[in-house]
C-alpha cells in the first residue's frame, strides 16, 4: 500500500511554516504546482504532474486542498490524509483540450471558496504552471492581486527535519552502491546502455532493508569528447580505451536525493586530467570545510575558488545548490546556490550538492559530494574515494 | 560520440514544415522550449532542459538558433549540425538567480536580430517555458505581438517519417522485452522496487543490436488497492498473492517511445476483473480496427465505446493520444486525443497509444497498444498477448 511517509504532525509543522512565510509575503492564498512542494505539504505522490494539478493553501481557512485530474483523485486519497472534501477532481475533458484548461477549473474552485479577491501567490518560475494557466487565472479572477511566490515553499524546505535527514542518509547508502556498480562495470567495449542498465538496477534494488525511487535526473555519463559538457546522456556505443567518462549519478529514497559525480579514465590518464582531478578534490574539500552554520553560500564558493586560483584554474559557473526532495526534471531545489553573490546564510541541516565541474574543449572533470551542514563543516553523506578512477 | 540521429535533409524538411505552419498562423518568429520540439528541429539532446533553453526559428531569416546555458553549448555542437554562430550560450549567472533570468538574455538575443517587432509564437502551455519567462519577454519586447503557438511544432510531428517509424519499431522490440521481463518477474513476495530494477534493466539493455533510452514517464505499477488509479509508482513492499498489478511501461529508442500496459493478477482473479479485462481487450481491438486514414479520433473512440456499452461499461476519460519523440514528464504529444469531440482526421503513419483504462474503487484494468495508422487499421507495434495475466 502506498501509505504516508511522514507523520501528520510533521505535515502540520510544514504547513505552519509555509503560512508564516505567506504572512511575511502578504499572501492570502498560495497556488502550489511544483510536485515536490505538493508532496512536502501533503504527502501526495504519483507521476501525475504531467497534467496540471495544484494544492491551494489559504492563509487562514481550511487545510490544503488538492485539485487534480479525476483519475488521480484516488491516489490523493491513498497517499495523503486530506479529508475527503479537500480532494477536488476535475473531469478528464479538461486534459490537453483546445476548448478548456484545468486552470479554468482551478479558478472556479478559488471562486467557490470566496478567495478570488485576495493576494494570491503563484509559482511563476515552475515547470508545472504554464503561462497559459497563469493568463487564465489572471483573466478569470480579475479582483485578485497576483504575486510571484518566489520559491516560497522551496525555501521552507531548505532545512531538513530529522525524518528527512534519515531519508537523505538512506539515499546516500544507495548512491554508494550505484557509484560502485558504475565504476565496477565500466570497461572498454561495454555498451554505454548496458552500464546504464546496471546503474538503474542498483538505484532501484537499493539495500536489503529499503529500495530506491526514480531520480529527478537520469544517469548522466558523457564520455570521450562529450566530457566537455555535463548533461549528455548515453548512446549504445561502447566505452573506449584511452577515454574519460564523467558519471553524475544519484539515488532517491522516497524522492529524497543524494547525487554524486565521479570521473573515470580507461587506461593511463593524461597528466592534465589527473592534475585537474586533484585540484578539484582539494577545492571541493575546502568548500566542505567552510560549510558551517553562519557562513554564506558565497563564502563556501570562495573557499573553493581560493584553492583553484592557487593552481591557476578558474570556473565561471556555480559550484552547487540545495538538494533534497524532488521530482523530474531537477533534483536541485532552486533556492540557494554556492556562488559569488549568494548571501544565503547556512543553517544546520541544510543539504547541498557541491559539484564543482571543470570543463575544457572536449574534456572535463566532475567530482562532487552531497553534504549536510553541521557545526563541524559540511558532512559528506557518502563515503566514496574522491580520486580520479583509473581502470585499465 | 553523440552524433546526429537523422539526416540534415530530414531536419530541413521539418524546418520547412514548421515554417509553413508558421506562415498559416501569421508568425514571424517561433520560440521553441519543449525539449522534444528542440530535438525534432535541430537534433539537440541532453538532460539540460531543467534550465531554460530555446530554439528561435524565424520565418525568413537564418536557420534555427539554439539559446542555452554556457555549459550546454558544447552539447549543441556535438548533437546538431547548427553553424557555430547559431549556438548562443548565456552565462551561468542567469541560472536560478534572483537578479536575472535566462529570458532576459533571450529577449536581448531576439532584439539583437531585429526581430522584436514581429508576431512571436510562444509555447504557452509547455513545461519548459514559465510564466515568469513569458512576462519578461512581454515587458522586454513591448513592440512584439505575442501569440500562443498552440503546440504548432507538436502538430508538425504527428505524422512520422520512415526514419522515425523505424525508431518506433525498434522501441517496440525493446518494449516487448520489458513487458515480458515484468510479467516473468512479478510474484508474491518480490519487492516492487526489485521488479522495477529488472524493468529498467530491460529498458536499457534493449537488444543485441541497439539499446534503450530513458523514458519520459517512469514505470507505473499500481498494485492492490492502488490499481484504482493509474499514476502511482512503486514502494519497497512485496507484491501480494490475491492482488492485481497494473503495469504501464514503455521503452524508448533515441527518445521515441512505445508504451504498453498490461494487467496481472497473482492467484485466481475475481470474476469482475477477468470479465472487464476481456471487454477492454475487445474494445481496444475495435478501436484499432477503426483507426484508418480518414477516420477521426472521435470515431476511433466511438468504436471502443460501442463495445463496452454493449457490456454495460462506461468510461469518461480519453482512451489515447498521439505518441512518439518525447522527454519527461510525458511521452504523449499533447495534440490529438482519442475522445469524443476530437475531430482530428487520422493520416497514415500517425502513431497513438490507445490505453482505455477502466478504474473502480480500489481496482482497475489497463490493456493498451501503441499503433501506427495504416490503410488496414491501427497496426500494433508490439506483439504481446492482451489477456489478463494470471500467475500463481
Amino acid at each position: 500500500m502506498p501509505g504516508r511517509f511522514f507523520t501528520t504532525a510533521e505535515h502540520d509543522q510544514r504547513i505552519a511554516a509555509v503560512r508564516s512565510r505567506m504572512a511575511k509575503a502578504g499572501l492570502d492564498l498560495l497556488v502550489v504546482c511544483d510536485p515536490a512542494n505538493i508532496d512536502w505539504l501533503t504527502g501526495y505522490r504519483g507521476w501525475s504532474f504531467y497534467t496540471p494539478q495544484a494544492v491551494l493553501l489559504h492563509q487562514a481557512q481550511d487545510g490544503p486542498l488538492w485539485v487534480g485530474r479525476e483519475m488521480d483523485a484516488p491516489a490523493a486519497r491513498l497517499t495523503t490524509d486530506l479529508p475527503a472534501a479537500a480532494v477536488i477532481p476535475y473531469p478528464d475533458g479538461y486534459v490537453q483540450s483546445p476548448d478548456r484548461h484545468p486552470a479554468d477549473f482551478l479558478a472556479e474552485t478559488i471562486r467557490s471558496r470566496g478567495w478570488q479577491a485576495g493576494r494570491i501567490g503563484l509559482e511563476m518560475d515552475g515547470y508545472y504552471f504554464s503561462p497559459r494557466a497563469c493568463d487564465i487565472l489572471r483573466t478569470a479572477l480579475p479582483d485578485a492581486r497576483f504575486a510571484d511566490s518566489d520559491q516560497l515553499v522551496n525555501w521552507a524546505r531548505i532545512v531538513k527535519s530529522p525524518a528527512e535527514l534519515s531519508l537523505m542518509r538512506q539515499a546516500a547508502l544507495i548512491t554508494e552502491r550505484v557509484v560502485e556498480a558504475a565504476i565496477a562495470g565500466i570497461a572498454p567495449g561495454i555498451r554505454q546502455c548496458d552500464l546504464v542498465a546496471d546503474i538503474y538496477h542498483a538505484q532501484m534494488t537499493g539495500t536489503a532493508d529499503f529500495g530506491g525511487d526514480f531520480t529527478a535526473i537520469c544517469p548522466l555519463l558523457p564520455t570521450g569528447r562529450g566530457t566537455g559538457t555535463p548533461h549528455l546522456t548515453w548512446t549504445d556505443d561502447p566505452f573506449a580505451s584511452g577515454e574519460a567518462t564523467i558519471m553524475e549519478l544519484a539515488a532517491a529514497r522516497r524522492h529524497y536525493h543524494c547525487p554524486m559525480a565521479r570521473t573515470v579514465h580507461l587506461g593511463p590518464p593524461p597528466q592534465r586530467l589527473a592534475d585537474t582531478a586533484q585540484v578539484v578534490a582539494e577545492g571541493l574539500n575546502a568548500a566542505l570545510e567552510a560549510a558551517r552554520p553562519g557562513a554564506t553560500c558565497a563564502e563556501v564558493e570562495a573557499a573553493w575558488a581560493a584553492v583553484i586560483r592557487r593552481h591557476g584554474l578558474v570556473k565561471e559557473s556555480r559550484i552547487g545548490y540545495a538538494v533534497g526532495l524532488n521530482y523530474p526534471p531537477d533534483w536541485g531545489e532552486h533556492t540557494a546556490s554556492l556562488r559569488p553573490g549568494d548571501h544565503t546564510v547556512l543553517q544546520e541541516n541544510m543539504c547541498f550538492h557541491c559539484i564543482p565541474g571543470i570543463w575544457g574543449d572536449g574534456w572535463g572533470v566532475e567530482i562532487s559530494e552531497t553534504f549536510v551542514v553541521t557545526a563541524a563543516g559540511g558532512e559528506r553523506l557518502c563515503n566514496v574515494s574522491q580520486e580520479l578512477v583509473v581502470k585499465s
